[in-house]
């Protein structure tokens, strides 16, 4: 799917629909926005991605309540209901075939003159993108991926919480272009104390024995679900777990590494700055806590 | 104008156009953009604000070189010549009725894959907005303004730099929010050196005895095109002026106070905080300033 930006509701030729776009409740074929919009203007906007299962949008009711979080945060006030919110995200559900989605939840603070006020505007616009979502490659699980840790510093808690699942992400931009051109899977970013916060969308761990750590939410990072859920179900499996700040010379001399997301769930991190990390291959207590990641999910739709 | 969002091109019953918006060359009526443009979904773009002066886009050469700067500081490149963008300014300058007139430069780095990757789009979208400005308030420069000083900190340098004009301006959005709350005109943003960088969208100075204070560019700030106009005209007029590191405190002991900014030019402000500047009423010096800035401005739409 290259050629966006003007094509969506892709249900051409009896072929499947790969993306739908709801804006305020509606089904919108133009995918368009106002210009005026304070989430085109600022990145004055919240948003949320919830992959779902078999249809089913994995751990919804986490993702809404970080929604609001985020919203409360920077004052943003919805003028629609939960319940209006939850109708429109199973609406473009339905409307998209295919069990794996990726359902990306945008609430702006909607348009108005032209002035960082925030009281410029007083209508949010709900923008909900509905999209397809291929497996990843099966090779970032079993060979792992190779990060950097980039001089570009996270937004600081005081200036722009990391907290926040905000429109502005410039930062993360620029961390994950740098990526790229050092052919890395992705960036993790420093606080200015020097510890690890992230990675540009998803949270970091260790393992040093058979002990998972990954970084306190004081270190400005965002608190991820799957993060939130894997502190949870590895003490109920009797894992040990905890959450510390972690130097970069720690996170290499460690034995393990991966990442964290709603989408990608758990990648093992083979290497580091070109440092290998451990013996260099994903490691067993990776390979088993995504074991029993998957387990919960499953045992979650069942219910 | 209220009704915004669905309204542009304001040209019904006789009355002056009063607002154009131009998308990639084109006049749009409908004046909206793709949601997938990473504009739109992560402030991935840079943009420009100039006034114009009898229709005449005052110091555009300044204010495009600062724009291409911007787009360097971000690895954006521009899918169009500065030629056509100067083209297009003009275009919609051309259409709006009015000789004062608010013009809004926005970049973005297009539309593509939901995926931070800046590769993910290869065309810019080009969006020109263009307002007919009505004047300030008189008071305003008559009597001056009161500002608050902010806990939020300005983004630092090596996050995300302050000097870059960007989507991103959630960070001064919510200083803004809470100079409002505090019935201020403004908030005055420190780095975490705790020194004085800027307004949320205007540089800012201060008079000691008869000599003008603004900080450095290192204090992480927008180098603002009135400010190094200022800086050029004052020197040239013999008037002592410096680039030094403000603290609150010195801030707040000074004889005068001011902002500046291409849109507003230069306003007097009269107290910080409450705590009253020198006389607590707009300083001769600042308005000596103003003045002199004004006849640079005539004598520059001359040439």
């Amino acid at each position: 799917m290259k050629k966006l930006g003007t094509f969506f509701l892709k249900a051409t030729k009896g072929l499947a629909i790969k993306e739908v776009v709801s804006i305020n409740g509606q089904i919108d074929s133009k995918a368009a926005i106002s210009v005026f919009d304070r989430g085109f203007l600022y990145g004055d906007s919240v948003y949320e991605v919830t992959l779902t299962y078999n249809k089913i949008p994995f751990l919804l009711d986490e993702h809404l309540d970080r929604l609001y979080r985020s919203a409360r945060s920077i004052h943003m006030e919805f003028s629609f209901s939960r319940e209006e919110l939850i109708k429109d995200i199973n609406n473009v559900i339905e409307k998209l075939e295919g069990d794996r989605q990726y359902i990306r939840v945008i609430v702006t603070r909607g348009a108005g003159e032209i002035n960082l006020d925030p009281s410029a505007a007083t209508k949010n616009n709900l923008v909900i993108i509905g999209r397809n979502l291929p497996e990843y490659p099966i090779s970032w699980y079993e060979k792992g991926v190779s990060m950097i840790i980039t001089d570009i510093l996270r937004n600081s808690k005081r200036s722009m919480d990391p907290g926040v699942k905000s429109g502005n992400y410039l930062n993360n931009v620029l961390a994950m272009a740098e990526a790229k051109e050092k052919k890395a899977f992705d960036a993790i970013m420093l606080n200015y104390k020097g510890n690890i916060t992230e990675g540009t969308t998803s949270n970091i761990w260790i393992v040093e024995g058979s002990r998972f750590v990954t970084p306190p939410l004081d270190a400005g990072l965002l608190g991820g679900i799957t993060r939130k859920t894997l502190l949870l179900i590895a003490s109920k499996n009797n894992l040990s777990v905890s959450e510390e700040n972690i130097s970069p010379e720690r996170l290499k001399a460690a034995d393990e590494c991966f990442l964290t997301s709603s989408t990608k769930e758990i990648v093992p991190i083979i290497s580091v700055d070109d440092c290998p990390i451990g013996t260099g291959t994903p490691g067993p207590h990776t390979k088993s806590l995504h074991k029993i990641y998957k387990k919960f999910v499953q045992e979650s739709l069942k219910k």
